[in-house]
């Protein structure tokens, strides 16, 4: 297969499509494939994103700047993925970031009425679609949340109690996200997620087992 | 026309639709309408959200509770209107929340199936639909971020120089919200925003007309 496609495909919204009609996406003249030199920008904040941008190859950051011109880095993506796949399909779809590449990119551009034809023609790339905007929207809905708490050990707990409730009431908890993902929706840095875990552990209240999490003492969740 | 039928007929999501597509919508079998009671629930907490959940008269409450029973308001929502959108099409569809009447309520319930049957007959619902959840992505995003800073001052000075970057970088401002909206983006009390637009005010920063802001004194804006 193209390397192009084969990128392509492992990205969970491409996934419902034929490999043949992901080589079409690639050869359809509406579409466009760039490429950015290291450290070039790709899109300029209060700019629309008009296009689905699909990272094919290479990694970028986003960035913003307050107004004495200090960057703040907000977000490093790895390829392949979508790049704010949230915003195409907003009215006031501005981009609130600066995106530039971070090393050799390539960037395949898909127009808003291509996206709209591959829904109507496959119903499960609609679905797919659907499920990958909505999926911004509860990773952003819990970030929210777990913000407004102070600690991160009052994070890791709350997080341990809601899988505790959605799980049937088990005190053996299946954790869904790597710790990885944990930290992003945290708002933590990873060290220091694993380190509160790890006190966790040394206190007797739970037991961390891969991504199995036993509740020894569930007294000692309550806050 | 049918008050029901009147009432979907004023949410974004459902203005592609003309009359008698909705009159159908409520005639259609697989759709269900229940009646709450005042104080009744409507979605507990860890339920699956499973339909699209259209408030058409009423009021309801969204609540979260701590484990010691504490618990908080999230957000109040008026008919006509929908419920948790950003949650039917993700795979993980768990509420966040509990729904609660907080008076007489009428819930109309469209199956997943439905919504992407309508998509697929209907090319502008489905725009529509994607840019409802896609709001959810930018409301979230802006509230995340206006979350970081501390006073509300610094929340104001942040969004109005964002919008005088997207504004060709005119000294006279339109706000594409109202203060309400604003209230909610920052996620403070709504008084409490327009004292410190007040204020503003006093000090001769800006000068607020409307829905217009005038930029007097752009060097007090930079902090």
């Amino acid at each position: 297969m193209h390397p192009i496609a084969e990128n392509i495909s492992k990205i969970d919204l491409f996934k419902p499509l034929s490999f043949n009609s992901i080589e079409n996406i690639i050869k359809s003249g509406d579409n466009i494939i760039k490429n950015f030199e290291k450290k070039e920008p790709i899109l300029f904040r209060t700019e629309p994103v008009d296009d689905l941008m699909v990272l094919i190859f290479g990694e970028v950051v986003t960035e913003m700047s307050d107004f004495n011109g200090k960057v703040m880095q907000v977000e490093r993506i790895k390829s392949p993925s979508l790049l704010a796949p949230g915003f195409v399909f907003a009215s006031k779809n501005i981009s609130p970031v600066d995106i530039i590449s971070d090393e050799k990119t390539t960037i395949l551009y898909i127009s808003k009425s291509q996206i709209l034809k591959y829904c109507n023609e496959n119903q499960d790339f609609l679905k797919s679609l659907l499920e990958v905007i909505s999926k911004k929207v509860i990773f952003l809905s819990q970030k929210l949340y777990f913000n407004s708490m102070k600690s991160i050990k009052e994070k890791i707990i709350f997080y341990l109690m809601q899988l505790y409730n959605q799980q049937g009431k088990t005190y053996e908890i299946i954790l869904p996200v790597s710790i990885e993902e944990m930290s992003h929706i945290f708002g933590v840095a990873r060290p220091s997620l694993s380190r509160e875990f790890l006190k966790l552990e040394e206190c007797g209240i739970i037991k961390k087992e891969g991504n199995k999490i036993l509740l020894l003492n569930k007294n000692e969740l309550y806050f």
